[in-house]
């Protein structure tokens, strides 16, 4: 027989854990919405020329890229992130009105090494603007992510660096031109395997001692300690970043990201989860990847959030409110269906008995279902033009006239939101 | 240089399309939970083993997915549909309470014709609800749908048929058992392709004459007047589709549905578009399927939306409002960036201008943003604590006070909504 099981590092979302992925895209698509982002949506599949055009993505992400030929033979590949379709999606519309606001909650896949944990299709939620080379844009987008996570009560920190900085200093540091996209892919890694794994790294690609030295040096130092090209970019973000009340972020010079495409300005979110520190989003500007695409220079930047991180540090969320309301009989399922249309006309959710058992049971399921508050429709009941309120947690019963029913559960059930 | 391009048969979803389908994937799911249904999300990725064990969904579907290996040679297949992998959800988590009720929003993929306008990669919406036997739980799925569409003022007509009818008439027909599913999705291309050519096709698989006359003698039948097995479940389907107050249905024995797991009541819904009926959902009874994964027979039924035909007929739909804010040098930005902050934190969308662009250039963007509100934040309104508020469409300028700022706003986009 066929093993049935899910494809390795993929995920099935259900009941809570299901519940609190869509609680937090909620609130974080409601506050780009705030932003003055708008949505969109772009294809899983991309050509492989575009995920792999030099500049693009870079070597250590194309080797965690889901690759196929469909059909008619087209190279074809998963999108590994939101910001290159984009990239593609303004290189095919030219007439946009700059600045471009965006945002995208969806899927993308890649290869990674499922033994430490990582999964293979996840959720990303980005948002990013197009066509402003002003740090203002830089600050709207963190000052947006912020307010995200703020409302999803996470205690977060921002690190924020710049790529031109690490391209003086690999400059200072004697570091050939092609060799430096290698090296920020090295660094990137740093917190994942540590000190001594990043300097065999970059001795495997022959970085001489003397410049990795120089390196480690560099990227321990203070930000005000230093004076290089790519200074005056940060000075200028964190000056609209307290301009927009933003104050907890931190320059911290041996931040890399991984991804070829940046160009200056970098970011990393970071949240406490078990003591420990973890990544929940990354961004930056990018202000040559469209140029790629659309063959004109085109600035842009943006974050994207990593909703599955997000999602295993919060613990509680206000869940949402379903009641249930049990059939007692035959004799009562034409009133029974009309009760439960009109809790639903009024924007109430409602469950009810699909299998037709005996009332013990439909609460049992109820109890199952982790439901508070079930309505019975009982024959007695109907006679005086009552059904019964039952608390699921206490027991508690309350009779309540049917033409009250909508008032009192609408009562109860505002008193229950967090 | 590379042709920058899209995936053939795939679509970006910007701007106003977006804002469509984001309408209607909102409205869908609001029915949705209203109805207990709970939301659900699994991989796009699946084992080939799953998608194409023999009874799931047949030669013609698999024809058309998209199937390849991943890096550690294991073969993958992206699915087609919600329904089989929501059966290998059920059969890997045992203890579920049942009868499961959920939806889930999300992308299939298919190898379809581009030429004849068919996506490869679309928007379902599937109710399914797993574990109930009883047609009660056919009419909650065709309930729920049909709540859905009406809110989305959608005229619509639902086609109900029964798999066993067809069985049951094949089977006068003489048609061998083997078969029979091959005939069913023939019967299926009907309308895409004409009774000659679907003759045509049962004439390939060497169906005789006598009985592919039959065959189309019996679909043309009116329901009353046939005898069948199968007939009862259809009754007892309307019954309950009487009690919740459907009325805007057919019987409709030429019916038929292309996947193979289908067993007994099928549905499909047609609206008009253009003058001509087009299908917008389609589902039905699958008692056997989820054996095939689970070992153990679980009944199960559902429907599944699809939201891009859906977009296809909706003309007009309620836009999300969105506030612009001018701030006309940078003496304002202080002030200005609170104002933006307190609009944002009483729930308004706000966007304002990154590039430091002149009041006129600000205004022509929102404009090509089609926004139809924008504060202008001057110097000289400040010194009264008031700002400039501008109707794009008429003109019309109107000074308040900041004090006044959020109440009047409010009032003004709630007098919008549609």
């Amino acid at each position: 027989m066929t093993e049935i099981s899910r494809v390795k590092g993929t995920k099935d979302y259900i009941l809570e854990e299901m519940e609190k992925i869509n609680y937090i895209i909620e609130k974080v698509k409601e506050t780009f919405e705030r932003f003055g982002f708008r949505q969109m949506d772009t294809p899983a599949l991309e050509s492989w020329d575009i995920l792999s055009k030099k500049g693009v993505g870079g070597s250590d992400i194309l080797e965690e890229t889901f690759r196929f030929k469909d059909k008619s033979n087209n190279e074809i590949g998963l999108r590994y992130d939101l910001t290159v379709p984009l990239a593609r999606v303004i290189a095919l519309n030219k007439n946009l009105p700059l600045p471009f606001k965006r945002y995208q909650i969806a899927k993308v896949w890649r290869y990674g090494d499922v033994s430490k944990g990582r999964l293979r299709e996840f959720y990303q939620a980005d948002i990013d603007i197009v066509g402003s080379s002003s740090l203002l844009a830089d600050a709207e987008v963190l000052a947006c992510a912020s307010e995200a996570l703020k409302r999803l009560h996470i205690d977060f920190l921002i690190r924020i660096n710049s790529r031109r900085i690490l391209f003086s200093m690999m400059k200072s540091a004697r570091i050939e031109k092609e060799k430096m996209l290698e090296v920020i892919r090295a660094i990137d890694k740093l917190e994942k395997i540590g000190e001594d794994s990043v300097k065999d790294e970059l001795k495997k690609i022959k970085i001489e001692e003397k410049s990795i030295d120089k390196i480690f040096d560099f990227i321990k130092m203070d930000f005000d300690s230093i004076a290089l090209e790519g200074r005056e970019e940060i000075e200028n973000l964190i000056d609209y970043l307290d301009g927009f009340g933003i104050k907890n972020f931190k320059i911290d010079l041996s931040l890399a990201r991984g991804l070829d495409y940046y160009t200056s300005v970098i970011f990393e979110i970071i949240a406490k989860k078990e003591g420990k520190l973890g990544s929940i989003a990354g961004g930056g500007r990018y202000d040559n990847l469209i140029e790629l695409f659309a063959g004109k220079k085109i600035p842009a930047t943006g974050i994207s959030l990593g909703i599955d991180r997000i999602a295993e540090i919060i613990d509680r969320f206000p869940k949402k409110s379903l009641i249930y309301v049990a059939l007692t009989s035959d004799k009562v399922l034409k009133k029974g269906f009309e009760i439960i249309k009109m809790l639903r006309d009024n924007g109430i959710n409602v469950d009810f008995d699909l299998m037709k058992r005996k009332l013990a049971k439909q609460l049992e399921y109820a109890n199952s279902l982790k439901i508070e508050f079930v309505i019975i429709v009982g024959e007695e009941d109907l006679k005086n033009n009552e059904v019964t309120l039952r608390n699921m947690v206490t027991g508690e019963e309350k009779k309540i006239k049917i033409e009250n029913l909508i008032e009192e559960l609408k009562q109860i059930l505002s008193n229950k939101l967090i």
